[in-house]
């Protein structure tokens, strides 16, 4: 169960716990003790990731999850699944307890994994809620409810944590600090799916390695999003009517909608002004490693194609 | 959601936190802030058993719980109650920050939850893989298996919890308490479940206020161990051909090998044995008022007929 689920990702969230740690440590190499420390907490972030994705395929019945069958979909483990989901979840506990107990910030890591899942099923919560299985009701899809589902549903656990694990490890204990990395890292993961969104549609599928069904599975993207709120009554009809449906045709109905509201063009707006922002409140930040860990991620995903 | 399964069962654990408490403070009047904290340790208990029953019963297929529909059998619920699941269980580490963060025991009390749900988990997945739904395989219903399955199933989280719960708020650390706390419970969980097991067949319906279906639905219950144990091999076939049927007469024949084994006489030895032995544990112990607080705990159950 382990083998099947926690590897075979691009272990971004859980690298970025050891990049982040060499960048605040900079100019000294990290001993063999801070590095294992570091991979230990790098993997807490994956079984966390691991934990959600078996328990999220469940509840939306999917089919693939990174190129083989969902967990619960192996013959013999069906619902089964939830207890194993339940089980990576309780091994996050047991690392930290085995190699953190001794540190004076043990108490803090288990705070933070346990606010930053809640904030996770929280986010999973309000987009099930949002997006309810058989219902296409699309005058829910605002872009509040889109911020409020990607805030919690995908920035705290993929961009603050790791960061917020690596802090921890350097000794750093202002509140202070983590609120605003806090502020700023949730701003760089709406952004960053966002980017997702608009990749699903206007992606070349040879680079970003899957043929996008966000339209076809009603999701509420950061591009329907938009649409609507720029749509005239005539084009909204039109996204009504084709928006969630599994034809082709259907499908080009709404990607014709976004071509003639140049979601394309909003989108370049969009990212040039997270950008600008984003480095503003970056340069904020009193640290200048943490200034050099912001911006590194920030770099890393500025423009991205996949 | 937190309506309709937090509340509603008998609420036996959460007050055991209170109950011992009163005891190990005993002579003293407990301060409200007491009695408050005690009973937000309760209701974590409470909730931790809510999040459990929610994913058993998605898990195991239930109709009802606690005379109400499963949850995930309400219109519109579904697999989304894999989430609430998660929601109820976040909301436990939720109420230990949100009162006990500044209490020198805080840390310990985050390590309890985290360990006694790895457990339990632990407990159920064990469950899951002896008795795997549409298969019977009786070779698999060992003492040892089922000794196994109920201590980590079941008396960790109903027996242990309570207890150790109240022990920190007293400002107990002695390692070597817990453990042998431990241990009496364990050993006070597991004969709680043989009883369980008992009851289903032999109590009183109108007492136990339901109709056992243990044999029905093929449990690795107490009796069918022991009378696997004891059985010679054309009983042994007999148990083989009618265990897990729905069919009424094939039931009575099941029972009709627990009749001739004498099951009755032999649980009423193992209850005798299991209460002396329980009792010299727990003589055992050098704090009087611990002393207490086990023994009442024995007299609540020992010969019980609900």
């Amino acid at each position: 169960m382990l083998d099947y689920n926690v590897p075979g990702g691009k272990l971004n969230r859980g690298l970025s716990v050891i990049d982040s740690l060499r960048i605040l440590k900079a100019g000294v190499d990290l001993p063999d003790e801070e590095v294992f420390l570091g991979s230990a907490l790098g993997w807490c972030v994956e079984w966390l990731q691991a934990y959600f994705l078996v328990l999220d395929d469940i509840m939306d019945n999917s089919v693939t999850r990174r190129g083989q069958p969902c967990w619960f979909r192996v013959p013999k483990v069906g619902l089964i699944a939830v207890n194993d989901g339940v089980i990576l979840r309780t091994h996050i506990s047991r690392i930290l307890k085995s190699h953190f107990r001794n540190k004076p910030y043990y108490t803090d890591l288990l705070d933070l994994f346990n606010e930053v899942e809640y904030q996770t099923a929280a986010g999973q919560m309000l987009d099930l809620i949002t997006t309810p299985a058989g219902e296409v009701d699309l005058s829910k899809y605002t872009i509040e409810t889109y911020l409020r589902i990607v805030e919690f549903k995908t920035a705290y656990y993929s961009f603050y944590l790791p960061v917020a694990c690596a802090l921890f490890m350097v000794g750093e204990d202002d509140e202070k600090t983590f609120s605003s990395v806090k502020e700023i890292l949730v701003q760089m993961g709406t952004y960053f799916q966002a980017q997702d969104d608009f990749l699903d549609c206007y992606g070349a599928p040879e680079v970003i390695g899957k043929i996008g069904t966000d339209i076809e599975d009603t999701k509420c993207s950061w591009l329907i999003v938009q649409a609507l709120q720029r749509a005239n009554s005539e084009q909204k009809q039109c996204l009504k009517d084709n928006y969630g449906k599994a034809e082709h045709s259907l499908v080009l109905e709404v990607k014709k909608v976004y071509n003639e509201l140049e979601l394309q063009r909003v989108f370049l707006e969009y990212e040039q002004e997270s950008y600008s922002k984003l480095v503003s409140m970056i340069e904020e930040q009193e640290s200048e490693a943490l200034q050099v860990v912001l911006k590194s991620f920030l770099a890393k995903i500025y423009q991205r194609h996949k």
